[in-house]
């Protein structure tokens, strides 16, 4: 009963046109997807003021922790109740400042027709970052290297699901640390053309990274336009803290779109309650939002958070979870109160190995955040194991998820309704569609085909190698990598890169202080 | 950065009081689940209205066969435009007849205490249904017998996120064909005490069903109480045929439930368009709904939809597409429409083996179906490989997303809200909360703590085997397997079962006609 028995000679030929239109095609790489769901919603408007006014209460009268002498004058400065490193905000004032913001904003590639816009109201998906193991085109799991992040980045180039590339995807352990946001930097604008994710970690590096972007992209450009992203992660409970600050003021100021992410690890560093470690996780973000927009009134942001439970068997952060989900689904609400993009994570997975569980984990995360209406998927692609490992085949599968997602995001057309319908009289009640004249013109649009995933028979599978899906993906990317071809890039530009990584790198001690 | 580090004495203490706590408890079965969601919607309630009038105009224009002298004569008492096999029905006669459905019913377990809800604000999870194969506790991939589907049964007893277990979870080849249902129906009986699936393929093995059901539950007390659901499958586009509305006839007027089913072949034997497919999908279900009103005014009913898309590569369905994700959203907004619950395909996936695509196309089909409120998950264990294979590991891996959906499904509660703040002001800035007096008292149920899925550093993974979720679910599966034991049931009703059986085997032949 869940097989179509394909008989006729009729629906053969059908098939055989069917396929050769779809194999004459390739896929574009994403543009902006603008969502046509309306979200799931988990809490009246009663209830969203109420966890709002809870933020805005732990903000008053807990205070927040600006752990950075220049903000901390600056709050002054700004007529905010400061004590010591203890930020205490009125809800006026954060408001204010957050009213600032832009609702929407381009992210420019090198590409002139690659333009992202990311809005309240678009999806975007970045990599994933931050893993210091690789699992390998053989699946081998190991410390990541320079030529893996590197990798990395010419698979983001070659997969059309990824708007957003770079940045520290995975560690490259076999450069020096203080030296590592440089090549980083220079991988990111020299195998891929997107825009990408910056280093962020104190003012050096962050100058750094902005430096480097300005020789790709020169600096008349970047006054006008976001190329890079500057992730600022908290240090939850409550606490910004002066390196990520530092990162902070200078990605905003250099007009930079920034990401900034409470990182929460529910019963650990919240209270165990979703709506209130939401309250916490919301006075964060927005205290950390409005800090924006005092240091560089008009920075282009994102409201973001990094939200896993936590096991109490082994403390370990938990992917896929009901409450993460749950989380999402309220961070929505609250963004769009506040008319600020957000940022989900996606595609995460604590599995040790590319198995099932990475596989209902990661869509879990995929789904609870489209249908929360989540504007940047970050870490979609690659991340397992808690984010101890980006995998490589993995990476591959994600990527492919990314397209699928975004078709769900767009929902459904009316364009070809009534025609579909004429359809519906022409072949009648027993007929089938396949050789249809609508079906022919349409199905390439309606109804999308899926490389990595496997709807062989048993049969076909078997005579083929048994190759699960993880097989597979590795397959695939072994092929990309070796068939892979930079995008263009001025000689002078990338001589100037080498030059400025030379340089800093004489400049810096390579050992860590 | 992802892994959350516990280094203080204090907050080792605390997490092992946790642990201690979650040992001493155990996991409930699933009762009730009442959506807390507001759901994802993909159109306005004017393209909504258009949808609806399609469907419309395609049972008034095109009409519907219905190939059934029964069926045919029912119509034509009723006023409706018959011509042969082919029913044309205006929409008031359509609504007037699904207006005489109950928007809610219960379905009664032997365990006095488990009363199911189904309803629109509800979620029902049941086992798959129809796989010819079982991918079995050793992983072995072979035709499935009596036993194998007699262990699924008592897997579904022993695992709490089932709320409607048996029937052909998978087919016993063992068993003469013509005999099947007598031995399924008597296995969901026995190995079972839930809610379960019962046969409607034709007159006499619907009867059957419902006279095994009576020997169990006494036929007063099926009388006022749905015990049992029949599951009613349309050919599609736009055809009833004669066996299933026998099934249906003999199910409804028996006052249990039935499930009917277009089933969704999208590009294939729908036209090439997702929102006509589901005005085709649509006018099939509405029929088939109002039919059963016409035949038993009351009856309690199911919207149901069996939908993939196809692939045109292979002419094979797949499964976790964005198109049938949308299509649940459609499908929910019509069935809130007409105020009638309706079913999904949970966890449903076309891998050949228990892999990351079938933990990606499985949980795809969760999220789209919780988002979209589906009120019943049919196929939310086992379903791999389009439909032919019954995994056992996948069953149990399964089993557990039944109830992390659950959890989601319910939402967030605000009882402890308050006092949860207070934890806020308490710990403060830079503190953390894995010892604090609310985390331990709360944590048990804010957050879920799933088995199957593994959260062991790569370390401690690896020294205790490597396993993958695989292998892991089908070492639970045997664990289960060995510790089965049966529920109660009364004696003499046992003898009743084996002796309805005997009878009918000696009066049926077991070769098919």
């Amino acid at each position: 009963m869940s097989q179509v028995e394909i008989s006729s000679t009729r629906r053969r030929r059908g098939r055989a046109s069917l396929m050769a239109a779809r194999e004459a095609e390739k896929t574009p790489r994403l543009s902006t997807i603008k969502y046509a769901l309306s979200p799931v919603e988990v809490v009246s408007a009663d209830q969203l003021e109420r966890i709002h006014q809870a933020s805005m209460a732990i903000l008053r009268d807990v205070g927040i922790d600006f752990r950075d002498e220049t903000a901390i004058r600056q709050w002054r400065e700004a007529g905010a109740d400061v004590r010591g490193h203890r930020v205490h905000l009125e809800e006026d004032m954060v408001m204010d400042l957050i009213a600032k913001a832009p609702r929407s904003f381009e992210l420019r590639s090198r590409d002139p027709e690659q333009r992202i816009t990311v809005s309240p109201e678009t999806l975007t998906f970045g990599t994933m970052q931050g893993a210091p193991n690789v699992r390998d085109v053989d699946g081998v799991r190991r410390a990541s290297t320079m030529e893996d992040l590197r990798d990395v980045n010419r698979l983001t180039q070659m997969l059309p699901g990824f708007h957003v590339a770079g940045g520290f995807t995975c560690e490259p352990t076999d450069i020096a640390v203080p030296w590592r946001h440089l090549h980083i930097n220079r991988s990111s604008l020299v195998e891929t053309n997107l825009p990408y994710f910056g280093l962020t970690t104190g003012q050096e590096r962050a100058e750094d990274s902005i430096a480097m972007a300005r020789i790709a992209y020169g600096e008349d450009f970047m006054k006008s336009n976001a190329v890079i992203i500057g992730q600022i992660s908290g240090n939850s409970p409550l606490v910004w803290d002066a390196t990520m600050l530092e990162g902070l003021r200078v990605y905003a100021e250099a007009n930079q779109a920034v990401l900034l992410s409470p990182f929460i690890l529910g019963a650990a560093n919240t209270p165990a309650d979703v709506a209130a470690t939401v309250a916490q996780l919301n006075a964060e973000a927005v205290a950390g939002l409005a800090y924006t927009q005092l240091t560089a009134p008009g920075a282009k942001m994102i409201y973001g958070q990094y939200s896993v439970s936590v096991s109490m068997r082994s403390g370990a952060p938990m992917s896929g979870m009901p409450e993460v989900s749950l989380v999402n689904v309220l961070v929505g609400q609250l963004a769009r109160r506040y008319g600020i993009p957000w940022r989900t994570t996606a595609s995460q997975s604590s599995a040790k190995t590319f198995d099932p569980q990475s596989g209902y984990e990661s869509a879990i995360a995929y789904m609870s955040g489209a249908t929360a209406k989540s504007n940047l998927f970050l870490h979609a692609g690659g991340w397992d194991e808690a984010g101890l490992v980006c995998c490589l085949a993995k990476f591959v599968a994600d990527a492919e998820q990314n397209l699928l997602i975004a078709k769900y995001a767009e929902g459904i057309s009316f364009d070809h309704f009534d025609e579909a319908l004429e359809a519906v009289r022409r072949i009648g009640p027993g007929g089938h569609y396949l050789g249809d004249s609508f079906t022919l013109k349409r199905f390439k649009d309606a109804f999308i085909s899926p490389e990595m995933l496997d709807y062989l028979s048993y049969e076909q599978w078997k005579a083929q190698g048994s190759k699960d899906m993880a097989q597979r993906c590795r397959e695939k990317a072994k092929m990309l990598l070796s068939s892979y071809e930079a995008p263009l890039i001025d000689a002078a530009v990338r001589e100037e890169l080498d030059a400025f990584v030379a340089k800093r790198q004489e400049q810096i001690s390579p050992s860590l202080a």
